[in-house]
């Protein structure tokens, strides 16, 4: 016979992640990728570093969770042009550097992952590089 | 009649600001862009953090200074092919998330504005994000 197993910690607040990660997509936008820090997002939220590292291991993956929804956005256009624009608005936006900085990270895949998926979708003969590249030169030129 | 300028601190020393790239560009390559402090290569070279600053006004700035010359080496291509396989080649090894980082922190014209300035050189018609773009993206999916 074995014990029931016991919960390590305090027990997790109902709508907790949603709320730190509302208060990181606040922050990624005052404060910039470069200066985004998971410290200030557990100040901000009222818990524990540890508990925003239990669910986001880095601060580069708990700004890929604020990325997230947003390539998702993209992702729902309904042809290319359409998704091309959307990709081309969103980079031109806040998110851009912030984006730049998950490619930096290594943390890129929360971008380039569902875009491939919905272009392969949308036209398994498309190139992603030819199709997106001049979007992402932006980037540079902003 | 006024005094002859007051040097402000400590004399320069010869050859410092040489050696201070050549500790950033070691450091860059071990830590990568995210872990790559001022601090850590002011306390390497022996100086004080004020004497790289004065230099580089930030972080990014002196990765920027690093990431300049290999940014030479591509445009002093020949030609288009040969330039974008130099780019490709930049991209795909360790200065790659070093640019991205650059590009998140804003200082992409380290990279762009050589680049803009060579590709106008070679071919006035070139479009910059069409003839780059598909390097870009690779960023995206190493």
């Amino acid at each position: 016979m074995t014990d029931p197993p016991r919960r390590r910690g305090r027990p997790r607040r109902e709508g907790a992640d949603e709320e730190i990660l509302a208060i990181a997509r606040d922050l990624l936008r005052e404060k910039g990728y470069r200066d985004f820090t998971v410290d200030e997002v557990a100040a901000r939220a009222g818990v524990a570093k540890t508990t925003v590292y239990r669910r986001w291991p880095s601060k580069a993956a708990l700004a890929a969770a604020v990325i997230a929804p947003l390539v998702e956005e993209v992702i729902a256009a309904a042809d290319l042009p359409e998704l091309l624009a959307r990709l081309a608005a969103l980079l031109a936006g806040d998110a851009g550097p912030i984006i730049a900085g998950l490619v930096s990270d290594g943390e890129s895949a929360v971008v380039a992952a569902p875009l491939r998926a919905r272009l392969q979708q949308i036209d398994p003969t498309l190139d992603f590089h030819q199709a997106t590249g001049p979007i992402w030169s932006r980037l540079l030129v902003r």
